[in-house]
């Protein structure tokens, strides 16, 4: 066997999972964009499984968070994708097959089972890749619980669970990055290249992206002390990722380009604060994309409204839309916004609306039992 | 006399100096745009002075600071203006004259003593204004340290050092957001409405400028068990800041703006999180600002390469320059540096420079003597 059987796309460190780094002060991830290689074991060896059956969950995220367009993003916990891989003898070694997709809603009908076409198949796929499986055959089942294009980071979330499924079956070798890695290729594939939900969505909490060549991602911690609810209302609209990005304005004067910077720099201060009201603020106050986005969703700017007026810190567009996304610190408050946001998406927009309260997820992507 | 005498332009708060702020977790400074009158002390009655003579100095400030352009600045110690206050009974009560102004280079010579006419001067009838004196008469005597058209915040160090004399003089009655708004009312005449070295020179350490209606600043604390360095190389060479601002490009490229957006955010995430290596890296990855600048700049592509190969974690052009600006994190290192950058600067532009070493101010303006 070759010293180094590494893809040259991917870089393994040597450091440790979940969410370790090369940095001394470890609030860097950092991935060069030159081959590197650690000789760590992974590097060498066909890792053997340590389980013959994982079930993994990944939360939701909400990527885009008004002035962090494109760059920053966040889990949601309870609601996200459940994963369940098998070794499973009657698959070809080194191959996966995707045996069942379930879910409510869209979501189940919609996917597809080819794993190369699936976004759960072809993060599982890369991170064998990674781990150079090629011994062991895998059946993957993908239990939707995020609908499709709802602005929720439902691929994001198929994608993060496979992820953590395939490493962790085989002994958790891969670090985070190399997860998020190999996120980002099915996200590339699926929803656009871009890792704003796929980074929150493995490690949890904010992640900034920072860059992505190299892959270098910032977590940034809320202080643990504080409570962060974000109240979530889907409407029963389709907005999908291409026309909201269509919308998009290739020009940006300078002056919104400095006020959208500077939120962008107060939202990151008011994570690491833990200061709901700049948080929520820096939240509402892009001049940029929701301005242009927010027009193509029925009610969104009553909705809005009627979310400050409610007491929400701030809100805006989850994602790419349609989901309405509002901050406050206290789940029963969160509930009176939700039902206010959903009023203003009937009786504004003439759309049926779904709202939830949940709290910021700080852990992402994990197994949830194993044998 | 009536209960409220506020110029409708300020309103002060009845929160005491230096940087307390109305909202629960302290890490704002709140200004509402519409007047308030909270019957504090200083909106009644005109205070007495409880010295006879002070004397004050302000720090230089860094702004711009790559992304941070145009609402990210921070304060640099050792090296600042100093301004001595007397109670002057030959002064017609509620003036003040200018009756000294001293420094090395160009500074003494090209200021006006004409109050109206100097940045100190400006800031100083504003503090005086806010605080209704109308029965003193003050003269002032300014020693500049700073260069003028530097890049180093001189007319704002001058401002800030005068507005907390007066204030001082008078029993520091004003908290410092309504010192950045006398200070900020003499920018906006001397060289252009921005805060973003008059708030880290008044308050010291960085300082994020959220908005302006109302005026809102972050202070964004850096560790104070890390140490932070800036190689300060001030070329002779004029450049202007209308010139350096008529270099700015008018429109922006949304993928410019969003790599921008993201480089701000880090930026802000490496000053609150201590990452010396993040900081020096968003420092140096402006992609709007400083490409269009720093060819006005003779030798400061080459002075940007000669101190990142000197080992500094980053570098770009201090305020709208000719001022380089390179971080680490130790004195010796940073003379190293500094030498390599004087060099380059000669070796490229052609420009005799001198360099100077200087920790991160965390102070701000203050009283150096009182009696």
């Amino acid at each position: 066997m070759a010293i180094c059987h590494h893809q040259p796309q991917f870089a393994v460190s040597s450091s440790s999972f979940p969410f370790t780094t090369n940095l001394s002060n470890k609030s860097h991830l950092h991935l060069p964009s030159s081959f590197r290689c650690n000789l760590s074991i992974a590097s060498i060896l066909e890792p053997e499984p340590v389980y013959t059956s994982v079930k993994s969950f990944a939360p939701a995220t909400v990527a885009n968070l008004g002035p962090g367009f494109d760059f920053l993003g966040c889990a949601v916990d309870g609601i996200g994708d459940y994963v369940t891989l098998k070794v499973d003898p009657q698959v070809h070694p080194g191959d996966i097959s995707i045996t069942d997709i379930t879910g409510t809603g869209n979501s189940a009908k919609k996917l597809s089972k080819d794993p190369m076409w699936n976004c759960a198949g072809i993060a599982a796929i890369s991170v064998m890749k990674m781990l150079n499986i090629r011994s062991v055959g895998l059946s993957l089942s993908l239990e939707k619980g995020l609908p499709l294009g709802s602005g929720l980071g439902s691929s994001a979330a198929s994608a993060a669970a496979a992820a953590i499924a395939v490493n962790e079956i085989f002994g958790g070798k891969l670090p985070a990055l190399d997860l998020v890695m190999a996120g980002l290729e099915s996200e590339a594939k699926v929803s656009g290249y871009h890792a704003d939900n796929i980074a929150p969505a493995i490690m949890g909490g904010f992640v900034l992206v920072r860059s992505y060549d190299p892959l270098e991602l910032i977590p940034l911690k809320f202080p643990v002390e504080k409570n962060l609810c974000f109240v979530l209302v889907n409407p029963e609209f389709e907005a999908p990722t291409k026309k909201m990005r269509a919308a998009l304005p290739t020009e940006i004067t300078m002056s919104h380009h400095i006020w959208n910077s500077s939120q962008a720099g107060a939202l990151v201060a008011a994570v690491l604060q833990g200061d709901l009201i700049g948080f929520g603020k820096a939240l509402s106050a892009d001049k940029i994309v929701e301005p242009r986005r927010a027009p193509l969703i029925p009610g969104m700017d009553g909705v809005k409204k009627a979310a400050l007026a409610a007491g929400a810190y701030g809100c805006t567009i989850s994602g790419a839309g349609p989901t309405a996304v509002a901050v406050t610190d206290d789940e029963e408050k969160g509930r009176k916004i939700g039902e206010k946001m959903v009023e203003a998406f009937m009786a504004e927009g003439n759309l049926k609306a779904v709202a939830m309260v949940k709290k910021l997820d700080r852990v992402g992507a994990r197994l949830v039992s194993q044998r």
